[in-house]
């Protein structure tokens, strides 16, 4: 890192990079990066070419001597690199339109992060995170792998379990959560913090503070009145104010899947009839977004990107690399082992919490024993996600069974098995471990 | 328990009485009954009484000098007790008809153990059992409550939590699995023998052993083949081959409630339809009975009342109340503190485990940590148990809820609060604490 | 806190009073102290009357408006105070000579914190810190009990098991082993960071950083070579070469007792014979300052004040201090509820770690399972602490052996009776738990 | 096991083996051996000759078919063997002498299990039992290795923890304090049961029963009085009445170097002037019975082997074989995994508990948290023994050192090596591992 850090993009040619591209400059005081290095797939090319030219003319405008790189040579782009960010979409928007419609052939949520399609989801990434990490364990071993691939808790478990690759799991949940209250409340967000504690899309909010006054049952209060708390991505239907009370934390948006099942499946087929899957809808906005990004003069960060959904993913991001590289012992909410810092789960599972970063990575902070109201759920996720990470590296068929199972938004083995099969069927070529 | 014990039955007026009775002349040898004291409420005298003179012909009959009386006035019954049995049912089997009743109307299942119907269950007996549990505290502390009320699971857990009663909860689950395997298979119960992990109702046989030969996959294979093992009130549908084999253990009848949940609604939908709820079924069955019992010459427990579908009642517990007194350090399945036995479960929640009894108690059997593929289930099931547990003893309306939103089998809040606002209505009678 | 900050300082009149005054007034721009109250007893009024003025000189040269106080009125001081900080000495110089000489009697290190000594110290302190703290749940309920009083450990350990107080205990050694370490390697104190886990003066720096960088194994060959951290009141005996690789972290001044506790013994039986107990000498450098103290021209802290072992209390204080009120979530070293901080221990004992320090208190951060190498002397020791709150809450003879058989500087049962007979008789003015 | 059992007794050689072939023979009816194959070492063949026509005779005498055979040629005896004993002396009883003798050197205990001396002895004992192993596992994988061989605890972890056999380690100390307290009491042991918790050699009974009755603090006031239990080779020191009520339990005989370490220390001393180290007396012994072994008419164990000290071995030993053979479901206290049946250890050490031992092995009895008067003890005395088998495995020498250091009975890093200096000198052609 002496000389400045080499960065590595991995699935540079998403939509979402120019976010990232933006926070990185407006951190240059802080984070000396030589190198930024785009890498793709032979079928992004494209696309990878236009956020190339993107990134340099960012770059150009903010007067920086980053220098910017386009590659498929993925091992090339890997070697020596500091930090590694992952932000790629296995099969493409097609394959997340299928997580989100073979679901819902059998009433269930069609989700690209939970549920039977984030199970798709995970199968399809699965194979190809653990070759990124095979090639980093020999080209960058000190580097860190910063993961920002969903469902980020099933691959970070599967990288921390199977690889010695330092690994940190990121999302946008937890500070869209703060920068959502902080709005409601009238705050600003650098006010507020909040003790996280839960799994990645499954994470509550133990505990709001406003300058470090507990404020947890003044939000409650606002919920309880009808104040959302969501992201672009989900319907912001209102909670229950007796179920609010009830929980007295705040749920993550993605609680509205397991809470609001029944409300969440009759507005996502209602969402389908009117406009298509959220998949179809993301192509749209994506195929606009390039539109925009080839314009040769545009050299910052469309407001456009922000339509996407991806909203605060520089914040999270370039903040959390930033913590690392200075050494600040900031605290960040982060995907990482348990350690003892949730009990109620094992140790050496992967869960979301707030964590002390510095240059030797995360430190979890420790919240004690899981609240009985939130116990079950976090601990069936838990187990579904390992059951996951076991079918998805070993293939087998019966273990997929078992996880999906497991899954509390599937109803019965009998579903379960037709979602599964659906499954295998229509993912087949980005499924090699179960076609071996 | 010098000169012989005194054994008092709380619901003595149950239909089931008879079973127990004629356990307790099988093992006259063994166990010196100075005295029966059957004890129900005022509202069951005429039954009781029917079934106290039908104790004493059977006793008479089997050539014993056993006392046996009947009364209303409870704390007489336990004073100095050795042994007390409770098998009630509060509110009768009208309530029981409305715990099956009401979950249908929210398309869930309605069963008087689990799910909602299971929940207002519970709510009605804690009450009940608290008040036996003060009395037997002051007026015999060193009796041994041997309990199968349903939800035996909750029951037991509210009593070793919240009162200093010696209990052991009991259930013909475990014993039944093994007589139904046994019977399959071709061989003796005898030489049956299974590690059993779990929670009552939904406990798992991890290991099938043949004279201590594992035997589990043989086991799995027959059923595979489509062979069942269940009880009389729970419609025996055929495990899928695929589900059992990513199980790798034995599930109990009643998971078929949260595996199959979809057939086995529509089963029970069916059913109501053609012969009404189970309640209204087994009050046929109750009439019937009685109807027998009042026969002059009747004088051995007649053999209709194995229809009832309490098999084995009288083998579990008859041969534990002996394995106690007797010192056996014999093994049976019960429903204890977890004490470390169940690693993934804290250790002070009760559980369904194998146990050494003996004149001290159960003494659990480490079972390690539970298997990740029904962790997250029974770790769910509990946390609802322990709420229902708080919600019972509180009478709080936000803990109600949270504990149903808990439950497994309900889909969502706006159902949990639909279910639980009905069941506290028609159940109001029997909820003092929700009516404070 | 609105309008400037109530401080209470009980045992006021201590020497080390005008370092605490010197941390105050350096922090004075981010700490708005509006009043000092100094407590002390009957008997030290004297001694608080010289701490009181020589304090009102020191705010005054400094330019400040802080009121001060000085009382043996303990509650009018504790109501309404922000912070309460104990710096007592029960019984005084005089007992701790006790604790010093008491032990070596029966040929055992005599040390006011550990061994027979401390546990001697611990049984004298704990009813009056249960008495302060009896006090503030009434007269201060939301003020931080900011205890320093010996051996902090137990003292914590109690407060948090049988009161409401919130506190948090703090010790002067981990930030010493940081400065010394940094003396020793040439760096600014500042640079370095350490991983404590362990108890208080039983704890390990597990890892040492320089501007985030492991540098533990540089530490580690310092050390090989004979170079010591250690305090003022504890010989500087240098480490073993080998054992130090094999504990592979960095030992606490306080480890010396029980590691080398055979070179200690000689060392203090020597001392004890040239100059006297640590007691005593500590007499004479005290009464040395008093008179320096007495000068009505003295404003600051006199340098004098080093000599006396109490360095860097300031810093530690007053930086604790100001993260709560700043709400600064910077991370201090702190003895609190493991909250499964360190596995291996219960979640609800007090161990002493890195903590997140903000306005709602301490949050540890999560070490993991402790390392074989040092696991059984913490949990014995642990042992020996929770032993030792139960004896000195009770007053119970035999707890009390109990306690002292299980501390690993006392070799046997014969020995602990013998010193424990001698602790009951020499300090029974001040067990009135044990003379009921 | 169909036509009946093989036996391998390795170190078939011991004086001991007599006892073993006479429970054997008791037990002839539930136990159908059908060879007996006593393997030593080339060293040992003299001896091995003397006991194989001894048991030759024994056999006879009984009228029992059992073939019996003797060979150095480990691996064809353990070939397809049903049970296979270890009850090995590495290094004979010179090595022994050492083990009591060197500790005494630097003032500390001289012992074969506990202490520097144990230490030793599971160093050398260590990579012969691996090697056995090793052959177990392609030889006999579904053999049963009953291991006697001391230091028990460590000896089993290591199997456990580093390779496939199937073991379970026994001790005749737990059988010993219930027949001494029977003695004691006046009743016979049969009816004497007692909850054993611990390790080995560091158990203790929590509990004690007559008949079921607890009457644990009957025990307690006859040892309060002056009884005492104990082994042949321990000398028995009576207990401090107040230690015996604040422990609240029955400490083992080998509990006295632990807490009366000087008087214990003392006494060897004394006794190594008057009759040298007890491995002297055993030599003596051992010739003797030796020279009775050889005796053409003696065919049944002689009297004289009981001086020995190995009581109820054949006890222990051959009734577990049997309870495993027979799937008998009985309580023996062995070592096994913990398997979260001592809450306050990790899952995965060995401890010494009551299980239930059936055809599947052995299922540790829940014993929940370890009470905190024993629980520093218990912790340390594991650590120390984990540190051992790392020791021993790798033959490291600063792990050696920290093992050592971690054991109660050394008093500091000094001591701990000139011991280990000592040990790794004198015992060098037996510890290949730390001469590789």
């Amino acid at each position: 890192m002496e000389n400045g850090l080499k960065i590595t993009v991995i699935g540079g040619g998403s939509s979402y990079t120019p976010e990232l591209i933006e926070g990185l400059i407006t951190r240059a005081n802080e984070l000396p990066v030589k190198e930024i290095h785009l890498v793709d797939i032979e079928e992004g090319k494209k696309k990878l070419n236009v956020i190339f030219e993107l990134t340099r003319r960012m770059i150009k405008k903010a007067g920086l001597k980053t220098q910017v790189y386009q590659t498929v040579d993925r091992k090339k782009a890997i070697k020596d690199s500091d930090f590694i960010l992952t932000q790629i979409r296995v099969g493409g928007l097609k394959a997340r339109a299928l997580d989100e419609k073979i679901p819902l052939k059998y009433n269930m949520i069609g989700q690209e992060t939970t549920g039977a399609g984030g199970f798709a989801k995970a199968l399809r990434t699965m194979p190809v995170i653990l070759d990124i990490c095979r090639e980093i364990e020999i080209l960058a071993p000190n580097a860190w792998l910063i993961n920002f691939t969903n469902p980020v808790s099933i691959i970070t478990e599967m990288v921390l379990k199977h690889t010695n690759v330092k690994t940190i799991g990121l999302c946008n949940v937890p500070i869209g959560m703060i920068n959502n209250i902080a709005k409601i409340l009238g705050y600003e967000s650098k006010r507020l913090k909040i003790d996280f504690v839960g799994l990645n899309h499954m994470v509550y909010g133990k505990r709001v503070y406003l300058d470090g006054q507990d404020i947890t049952s003044d939000v409650l209060n606002e919920l309880a009145e009808g104040k959302t708390v969501t992201m672009k991505n989900i319907p912001d239907l209102v909670w229950d104010k007796d179920f609010l009370y009830a929980l007295g934390m705040i749920p993550c948006p993605y609680h509205r899947y397991f809470y609001m099942a029944d409300e969440m499946l009759e507005d996502e087929k209602k969402a389908l009839n009117e406009k298509g899957t959220r998949a179809e809808q993301v192509m749209k906005i994506e195929s606009a977004l390039f539109n925009l990004y080839q314009d040769n003069e545009l050299n910052i960060k469309p407001k456009e990107l922000e339509e996407r959904g991806g909203a605060y993913y520089s914040d999270a991001a370039v903040s959390l690399i930033s913590a690392i590289y200075n050494d600040k012992e900031e605290i960040h909410t982060v995907n990482i082992h348990n350690n003892g810092a949730v009990l109620g789960l094992e140790q050496d599972v992967v869960v979301e919490i707030n964590a002390v970063i510095g240059k030797s990575g995360a430190k979890g902070i420790a919240t004690g024993k899981l609240p009985t109201n939130i116990k079950g759920l976090i601990q069936t996720v838990k187990a579904y996600e390992l059951l996951t990470v076991e079918a998805g590296m070993s293939g087998d068929y019966n273990t997929a069974l078992m996880a999906l199972v497991s899954n509390p938004l599937v109803p019965s083995i009998k579903v379960a098995k037709k979602v599964l099969n659906d499954i295998l069927i229509e993912n087949a070529n980005n499924l090699p471990q179960f076609n071996k």
